[in-house]
């Protein structure tokens, strides 16, 4: 059945960076203001946020981490202690230069991540092992002047989570900085149903300041790869700039050990590049604000009655619904949920529920079913985890698709200019080899994954022994 | 029973802006970094954030308001295009002048308050009245270059919420006004167990740009009012700036009605100046982080058995714990959960045990009891409600034996000047008068109620017809 809205939107396969934006103005996710690459969310789209943050602020706390609020603003000469870090971050950052008629003494760069207040407070916190670890999280808005911008993906300001940790040693942070992937990876893939690939980014490609970055990686309907969380090991590193110390074990004076770790509103764009079709988003019902819409195809008072009747049994089942018993059109109405990607409909009309059944149709697959309405909680229900998990392996699908073993570059540039994804391919460690790979449409490493393959001996770009296998791709 | 953090900070009756900075120190609520006026803040006080924005956001989607995230920056063109506003707004605003390396073409001012954003997405949303009304709200930071700060109560970068909503008639935007107003009051009521006077700013004191503002009121410890939440009613004074038009029922284009309202972090300082005591912080159960803390006086293993049963016992209950078997001194122990507020300390030790009991103690009025460990839960439970309620009569009758009807300036420079408080008095509606009664320790009309008294016929500052009650009062 071809549906009103449909038409408002490109088709995926013609023009996949059209068909995003029309999905992102269609589904009334975000909205463009006078500012120039800052976004609107849009109610649909907070409350996808807001149930990612719910999901996500459960498993920080559940490890033990506690939240806090930092200031918006670092004055210049903090952002600058630690000299990576500010060579990583100073090209783009906004600047205060005024309050209100004044000129400031110092200028205040808006943050555009926290590591320099929380090194600043960590000083006054810790004094002794005692008081190790420390395990901060805080969710705010963050600003990065980007030059060119897309929504969701890339914005001048966006919101996000940071982890900021502290340890008592080495392999404490560094199980932290492994532990929080993890969470991230958890959350992919069990809420969102987004396989990942995991791994440590390349030198080049790490946090700026960062001992060492991990990192997941996630790969769009395009073929493009998706930088979707990071977790970052920094050593001593900003504990030396910033003379973080403690008094150990041995009575003897420490430097900590520091990770973070972050993911954003990004996390919704990935929703809609991996699941959405040509009819709108799709979205896993862990995560959807609906998971089940109950709409009316004619009003009577028969139809509003089962509709009242199955929205309790569901409620009762912890089910977020959206009853909808207006008179427009059923190919109207049903279009729009199509487009907002609620992942069940429950058609009640005169016909059906004379026999005592209603239609269930599912987003992910269009499958229509007739079920009975005595039946209609445990079926959802069962529905439910079903779409869950067939969303889940529907992508895992299309990645190992996508993804392919390389030995030359003759290869690589031919499946980038045909059907992108990942390429498996040995890499020798020299940056040089990297920016080679990046004449390819823009190819980066995505990560060094914690299991290699051998593939070969040889480097695909200069064929001199290889370190490592690298896992490469376009990049959002 | 001296306990030992006592001594870290002042008494509240000797000097309570210093008292105020000891507990927020000691009670680990905030702390003051290298940015001028800006805060962190630390797990506690935003662990009571938390719960604040839980029921308030809970209260607001029950009314069907949407949460939406606006961006940070409002270019300097729009936040001009309502002269009042920004004739309030522009001399305390932080302005962005570079991005990067490069200068801005147009300054971009860090958000006071979002009315400006507001409006241009209202633009685009809504054509007709069927689309009205729209009920949105955002949680988020806000900036004000403020010259003296003070955590808490006015600080540069703070933490709030702010509702804006756009209606097809007056009377529906009234409605809104006035009922968000209640929904904060009764918040403060049967949450924060903080009293509130109700009314109506006057002119001079109403928000830059809003036909009028209703305003919160509440009175602390030490006798100044605190200016607690407001509620704005804007008419179509922004919407003829912006330009935001529908069509109405008679087919004509109209602007549409427009409110908004808001409350801060500033309710933390609240909390603190109007139940605090000599000991830290007291909390309201219904708003404190944890809510009972079960502590072993000395530890066995039978002392670890019952404070585990009792935790599992309360925890079922939905009541927050802390656990604490720490080997520190009971003494240290206690002056800890003191300082921290929380409502009811259980206390687990060898002797009692062997009795069947424990000690149980109440953090607002320092009694203790012997209680059955059989009857723990439901002795608990029933102990929570009534601190509750006895913290808000409490403070019922502080701020009714602190709030006075005065007829003649003396009367209320003797007041202000020994007992301060809030003052009744008649007004004339001259702003000329209300300059006057700021040479009293720079008091300033808190509002008019909406049921007001009639004291007397004359204005208590020039002696001409007065014309409403007004309550006067000194503020943070």
């Amino acid at each position: 059945m071809a549906l009103i809205k449909n038409e408002k939107i490109t088709s995926r396969d013609v023009d996949f960076a059209k068909w995003y934006t029309d999905i992102v103005k269609q589904a009334h996710l975000a909205y463009y203001t006078s500012v120039k690459g800052c976004l609107v969310l849009e109610p649909y789209s907070y409350a996808i946020w807001e149930n990612m943050q719910k999901v996500l602020d459960g498993m920080f706390k559940e490890l033990g981490h506690e939240n806090v609020y930092m200031p918006l603003f670092i004055p210049e000469s903090l952002l600058k202690k630690e000299s990576e870090h500010v060579e990583g971050f100073a090209p783009e950052v906004a600047w205060v230069t005024h309050g209100g008629k004044n000129e400031l003494e110092e200028r205040l760069c808006v943050r555009p991540t926290s590591e320099t207040l929380f090194c600043e407070y960590y000083s006054n916190v810790v004094n002794s092992y005692r008081d190790l670890p420390k395990l901060y999280n805080q969710w705010c808005n963050v600003v990065r002047w980007e030059k060119s911008t897309r929504p969701f993906l890339r914005t001048r300001e966006f919101l996000w989570q940071e982890g900021h940790t502290i340890h008592e040693t080495a392999e404490d942070a560094e199980a932290e900085t492994h532990r929080m992937l993890n969470v991230y990876k958890k959350f992919f893939e069990e809420y969102l149903a987004i396989p990942v690939l995991t791994g440590k980014k390349t030198e080049k490609e790490k946090f700026a300041g960062a001992e060492y970055t991990l990192s997941l990686e996630a790969l769009m309907y395009d073929g493009v790869s998706l930088q979707s969380a990071t977790s970052h090991y920094f050593g001593q590193k900003f504990a030396k700039a910033f003379d973080v110390k403690f008094v150990d074990r041995e009575n003897k004076l420490q430097y900590v050990y520091q990770t973070s770790w972050g993911t954003t509103t990004r996390m919704i764009g990935a929703l809609i590049m991996v699941h959405g079709d040509d009819n709108g988003l799709v979205l896993p019902p862990k995560i959807a604000p609906k998971q089940v819409v109950i709409a009316s195809i004619r009003n009577n008072d028969e139809v509003s009655k089962v509709i009242d009747q199955i929205n309790e049994e569901l409620a009762k089942e912890g089910i977020r619904i959206l009853v909808d018993k207006s008179d427009k059109s059923a190919g109207f109405k049903f279009a729009e949920y199509e487009m907002k990607g609620i992942p069940v409909r429950i058609e009640v009309g005169p016909r059906d529920i004379a026999n005592g059944k209603v239609v269930v149709a599912r987003r992910d697959t269009s499958l229509k079913e007739e079920v009975n309405i005595a039946d209609i909680a445990q079926y959802v229900k069962n529905l439910l985890v079903d779409i869950q998990q067939s969303m889940y392996n529907k992508a895992l699908k299309h990645t190992q698709e996508r993804t392919y073993t390389c030995t030359n570059l003759e290869q690589v540039k031919e499946i980038m200019n045909t059907k992108p994804g990942f390429i498996k391919a040995m890499w020798c460690g020299d940056p040089e080899c990297e920016a080679k790979m990046k004449e390819i449409r823009g190819m980066k490493s995505r990560c060094i994954p914690f299991e290699e393959e051998h593939i070969c001996d040889e480097c695909i770009v200069c064929g001199k022994k290889a370190k490592h296998m690298v896992y490469w791709g376009i990049q959002y």
